[in-house]
């Protein structure tokens, strides 16, 4: 199944709208699906947008109120304030501030994070598939903020590596600053959810680099990110969505993200015992099974290949491997 | 040997005058010690100095060139430009433009780089220490950047961990993008040197979180930095230095730079194969023999404990336990 890149923001807004009448439970209390994008032309240009759903365009938030900041980590960082700013934009959508949809260039929702935090076999399915036994505890390594590219950007296949694969994962996005978290606190520091693809270097994660996988998971253009920032009241359960990863548009990972074994809010309260999280640091939770690694035999990644990562209600991004 | 603060810099200028007749060779020519520093009732605000030395106070940048940024990363970012500034700015020192001692609080260098990029096991004499063997590619891994902590800042023992360990070790810092950086050319990528303390919680790096280091590394406040941006010019050798680590003012850790087995040269040009090099990025680049862990009985830091790290022409940073 293909998923519409615009489709779900107006169907989930009135359940958000419901939602948001909880009070402090959220970052962002309304459904909107943000975004970084620059115009055609004006490729230096970071801007953030709301995507406005349905093909109808991107509102400049910029445009609409010039104190609103030009990067999401900023947007972030302004709290209440940014996002309010950004609900009344949707709700107004004055046409000189929408651009429309052929202008638009998505660039990942957010640049230069603080931190990619991942999560490594954390999906049960996955750990069946390589006879691993369930982790007790998340299993934490990063990407540097120099791998991540656009949702429809090309990946690079590096000439040191002869072992890329993919993984599709939910990611989510640190909405406000916060240190040894309770997990039932955990989503009010949350603000949303986006797709990821965690591309890995076998070779190197495996085979090399004193088995720290770091380096086999941060080549430039290994975290393609987006399309978009989808807020946490925009996704009725994030621990209860369809995730496939196709390739050359067939299926390799078909799977749930009910197979998660630490979920958002566990992620969340474990990583904050070491760490300060901070607004814009995203987090991808792991992978289900159908890697390339553990086929028989394995698959790896060719120029030419197009990966195709889905999360119902999230969102798709799409790459070109070259 | 203890070493005075800001002893070096007035010594090492005029071999840097002879040294930066070479052109192209370096980020920057000049022989400069570049800081980061807030005045004394001003914390918020995170300002760019150039050291004077002897005890002669700091040169607020900013004030000496109001187009000049607020911090090392934007001044790195400029190039040239931005580095003749700060060297102009030493020559001149308007008076109005010095901050005394006594009105600066030294902070980290760089504060937020997009990455701290950590080499493992690349001293000789360490590996002997742990009778492992010399690596023959080196080992990377991370820390994430709010583990970064100024030179003089405290060290939080984390309630999480119970073999909290030191590391001194020499660091240095991007001037400049690249990708693919041969190791002739690398040095003319490296703004300059400072001293780390690569801060390790032993519990969570050898025995917890599926063997990747990371989590016992990247503790809030596990990265001690400082207490300058030592100019490459301002460095007769970089790999003949030597470099200390005390404990209560015992020595624990005490070796030379010349036992490195992966020099700078080569870790730029290895690690620049995986990932693009940008202005800030801060690299530590191993520890000498003497750590906690490999003593007998292994010996943690505890709170009310000072630890001062040594690096001979670089500095020294001293950070109590609390």
């Amino acid at each position: 199944m293909r998923l519409p890149l615009h489709s779900l923001s107006l169907i989930s807004r009135s359940l958000s709208d419901r939602l948001s009448a909880i009070p402090g439970r959220r970052v962002c209390g309304a459904a909107m699906r943000l975004v970084q994008f620059c115009r055609q032309g004006d490729e230096g240009g970071v801007r953030v947008g709301v995507d406005r759903g349905e093909g109808l365009g991107v509102i400049d938030l910029k445009a609409f109120d010039p104190s609103m900041p030009m990067t999401m980590r900023e947007l972030l960082e302004m709290g209440a304030k940014g996002m309010q700013c950004a609900q009344r934009a949707l709700e107004v959508s004055p046409a000189q501030c929408v651009v429309p949809f052929a202008e638009v260039r998505l660039l990942s929702p957010v640049l230069a994070p603080e931190k990619v935090v991942c999560v490594g076999m954390n999906y049960r399915d996955h750990c069946l598939e390589q006879n691993a036994p369930i982790p007790k505890e998340p299993i934490i390594f990063s990407k540097f903020p120099s791998a991540i590219t656009g949702p429809f950007d090309d990946i690079t296949l590096p000439d040191e590596s002869q072992e890329v694969d993919w993984e599709v994962e939910l990611a989510f996005v640190i909405g406000r600053k916060g240190k040894h978290i309770k997990e039932e606190d955990a989503m009010s520091y949350v603000a949303g959810f986006t797709v990821a693809n965690d591309v890995s270097a076998r070779d190197w994660q495996m085979k090399r680099n004193g088995n720290q996988w770091l380096l086999g998971k941060t080549f430039d253009s290994f975290c393609p990110l987006g399309p978009a920032l989808v807020t946490t009241s925009a996704v009725t359960d994030p621990h209860n969505l369809g995730i496939r990863c196709l390739v050359n548009g067939i299926a390799v990972q078909n799977s749930n993200t009910d197979q998660l074994i630490f979920k958002t809010e566990q992620v969340v309260a474990w990583v904050s015992q070491f760490v300060t999280l901070s607004p814009g640091d995203v987090f991808l939770t792991g992978t289900p099974p159908g890697v390339g690694v553990f086929r028989n035999p394995p698959v790896f990644l060719k120029k030419g290949d197009v990966v195709e990562c889905q999360i119902d209600q999230v969102g798709v991004i799409r790459n070109n491997v070259v």
